[in-house]
């Protein structure tokens, strides 16, 4: 996805719902965004300013999978049965993997720890720590802190978050996320 | 948010955490990401491969404050007491007013609205047709098919949508959102 | 919305019903209420005794909005990258503003301290204080007891709550919902 | 609760800590607002501009229980077991009575009709008729579109609104409901 | 508890959906149970045996509004703002009052002390103090180890519990709720 | 629906919190009800006047897990895997039995049609049939209105409902409930 | 449910259809997976390989009840009233016994620690002993660290888990769920 | 993970104990089951016999990342923006994908469409036209009766089910979702 120029110009709402109804003459459902051909770009209702948009940095599916992969290999390979997850900065997962033997409480464990990690773009590890001197930062809904989160970083802000739960320890977990996080760098 | 250039080095899990209890030191509560100063940087763990990173286009907070009060301002010269949300293209929540006199249906229902419109990237009054040939389409959690929503866009591509809820009719409420999304034209 | 004197007749469901049919010819889709037309009181069913009534004191969509940019603002003049929730005296959400890279976890955080600052009255920090002896209170469902909650208040009553969550500390949080309620005395 | 005049001045954080500690000395649990005496009033941080507040028109609780009382006595009196809900315009319950074998789906369907009822400023009745032309007004969280909710008005404007469920038919429901709200003129 | 008799003859399910059939040619909404009157009986399905049954004893609605208020009424004679729950033996809320300017947080935490009062069959003030002992039982869901809820009891057995929230102490909340229990015995 | 005899003699609460820290000098966690043994009884604070009293009528245990396991079993003869589940007047769950291969809908599925069948008195097939009057009673939160729930019933009002869930056809669900239910009268 | 050699023809979806849909001809309704017939064989879309597939080992619901029913029975022998569950190594109850008389806090509170037991393979007793290492654990959500849960192992991995609440000690709690452990082995 | 025989003693609860006492010197989080070597076996608390075992058939984490990668890259050759889950015969999430551009409705629509598959073993797009028989099946909770899942079969058996959602019709979700299906095939 890379970065686009922004039109400037303002089309109405009639012209829209034009092409839309167009658009819709198939069998249609659960449709994502119209592709981004000429046609298309000719019945855009409302291209907003330059100065109106922001870019969030993200990564790819194919590099969060990665990523993911490499974490739960990194457990395999250590006799661990976990669960992985990869959240975006938005909180939002993008990719959940339940490994073979995982316990049940793991999936959901993993998916709060890499929100924990994104969301203060620290190892969970860290944070656990920060809980002595507030200890109700733990009552943040979506988070956890337990060891087993890690945040994947683009010049230092984070992008991502990996984690991992299921191991004999949080100090385990969070060594496989670690690896995931690396395997981005290769 | 400008875009970044992405650093390629990687450095180790341990030197990350040193430099996180460095920065744990003061009193420290619900802390978002480290600045972005050079010594943070040099502690950076895993910056990623360029090819690992992906933008998505928002609109910053700014233009999503002065759209959802565009809006506002619609329905309130028309004589409609509404709720009006801006949510991006991950359906996060930017901005939600919930003006005065509003019904306490209409926040949710404006979230709602808004959430389709940037999920299909339509006019939720033109969603609502659809369902002619896919009933089902509104049994999708988070989604309310009703008029009011409207997306926004950049390159046809839809960035945010807005929801309104709380006029007399669906059509009116869309009317407002469309003024909102006008705004940012200007 | 000013102080309304209030009717004394009550008129039948039947009549009632009969003006709301008529009311409902054109496309009606998520309306509100009537508006206050003579023609509308006609059809009113059952306006209330005087001695029925009570009055809750809260902001105007205006000064709410108005207080939530000057935390936004405070934060960004700060460095400092949040989300900022104004709540009302019956806990419901008027304002919410996820500033620009203000992690996931603080649209919730924010509407949560705002919501415990408004329930007790009193800034979050000091509520915190109060675990020492009741810790329970924190169980409380819908309430944070972190820093960066402050009530706005009229003759000393809670009539809103404004909520800061993303800074690296709960007190800087505090510090800008507090610039917040000090913008509506200006 | 009487309309109270507003004050003006804007007292610091700092005085109203200092206040707010000395008020949790004894021992301090789920406390509401401090009570209006003058040196609390002394102590306020915020009082805001008069131009700042708005005023919503509800039902004292004893109007509210006088109300739900008349209901379930109506149903009881027509030898029917059911729920009754008071909810203010805010959507808030109020009251709420379980009635002598109601069934178990009565009290969540009874506060939905009187969320319904308060929320379009009519009776549930009607609003049902209203989805010939808008279906999906019934996929609105929180709401119920069943006979046996009727809004409290003053003035026209709803304040509050009586949902009934557990009768054999929801015309028999929202009877009752018409006698609660009849019982507040009496 | 000790048992009543009962019918023991079994009709089949082909006869009782005659009955139902017949009982629905008028509209029909939200009905509860048919009316015990020697026609219905005659429709039974499956009148069960004697040994199979159990009764549950709990307040009558009567008695739980009768209770409710004589809460609420203590707490505005000693100028506190509180929220008043009865619960039933299953945990089912028979009577929710939200006091004239109670807190948001308010009607949520007296549900949840009355339900821990009747769960444990123990004033929560003094079940409070268990958690020294076993602190996670306040991790059980639906509970609030706060001093404000008080069981109603008969012949020992809970039959009852009483919530109260909004006082500045959990001891003033359970004073008011000890005086609903006590209105029980007059 | 009878009423019992009950102890008129209110204790106060100061007696009563002593026997209970009598009562909590062991290791306590989770505990139910005091045994209703003389000591306990003399503990008594608010045994209630016998006029406050109503008794629910229910399944024992004993009886509701008969039926539960004739139902499953009458499922396993026809060679079907389902899901079981008998819930009391109050909707709560008394037993739940997941068959050996039934579908990770058929739990809730199965309760749903427990929770509607005992709700409204009638078989679930009876009731889906209703909608056709009555289309938005589905909306009512924790129903069902699908083939498979049947009431249980004595002299004619419902104590239990049983549901099941899994086999290919809604009437073969049901008549395995309804032999759950005819299990009770033998 | 024997273990089953796999096909590893891969039919199309085409034909696959054609058979879904003629065996849809009846009134179908919550229908499970089609039965294991050699016609219906033949329609089989996607046989995975060997290789694919996994099995997870469980208990049968005969054994689940019967330790289930054990369970009960130890507690009503001691004269405690309480609920029992039995949850699968994914998580997911099987078993779920409401005992009269038990507290309505008590079949979650047993669910989850079936769950925990489950999920870490150990004695929810020694498992809330854990929490002085990783204070966090019971964060995770589903969890309860209360005496009274108990795994069921297959060659020291864990099948199942029985929780137990309602009894006044956790640990009287945990003696009836080994009882059920137990029972499995006679 | 072969299938195991099954050991048959049954050792004490204290001798379990003490090995998991044993077991949980070192920092502990998280922890899945004991690895199964001799000195845990020696450990073995509740082997149960082999009758009360039964086993169920699901994919590996390797094969159900294989097929949800699949069904992804069929959608991305075909220009499409989905998510893609894959469920497991419990209805347990074992893979899930946000793919590159999918709107956020996305990864719930995948899941619960997968799910809806296995519970049915059918296709979403047949099972959507059984509606016209049983129209309230869509009320079950977790499904979701649109195009886009497709069963995993061994034996006709349904193992997993695999959900797409993003693309603008649901047949064309359902090719990819096939496209996994055969993926295993091969």
């Amino acid at each position: 996805m890379k970065k686009i120029s922004v039109r400037t110009k303002v089309l109405t709402g009639t012209v829209a719902a034009a092409a839309l109804a167009a658009a819709t003459l198939g069998a249609v459902s659960a449709s994502a965004e119209a592709t981004d051909t000429p046609s298309a770009a000719a019945a855009v209702k409302a291209d907003t300013q330059n100065k109106n948009l922001a870019q969030t940095t993200g990564l790819t599916i194919a590099a969060a999978t990665k990523a993911a992969q490499a974490t739960l290999d990194a457990a395999t390979k250590a006799g661990q049965k976990v669960s992985v997850a990869v959240v975006d900065r938005d909180g939002v997962t993008r990719v959940l993997l339940k490994g073979d033997g995982a316990g049940p409480q793991s999936p959901e464990s993993a998916v709060r720890k890499a929100f924990t990690a994104v969301s203060w773009n620290a190892p969970t590890s860290e944070l656990a720590k920060r809980l002595a001197q507030a200890p109700n930062l733990k009552d943040i809904p979506g988070t956890l802190f337990l060891a087993g989160g890690a945040p994947v970083q683009s010049k230092g802000a984070p992008v991502a978050g990996i984690g991992v739960a299921g191991a004999p320890s949080g100090d385990l977990d969070e060594q496989f996320a670690q690896a995931g996080v690396e395997a981005l760098g290769k």
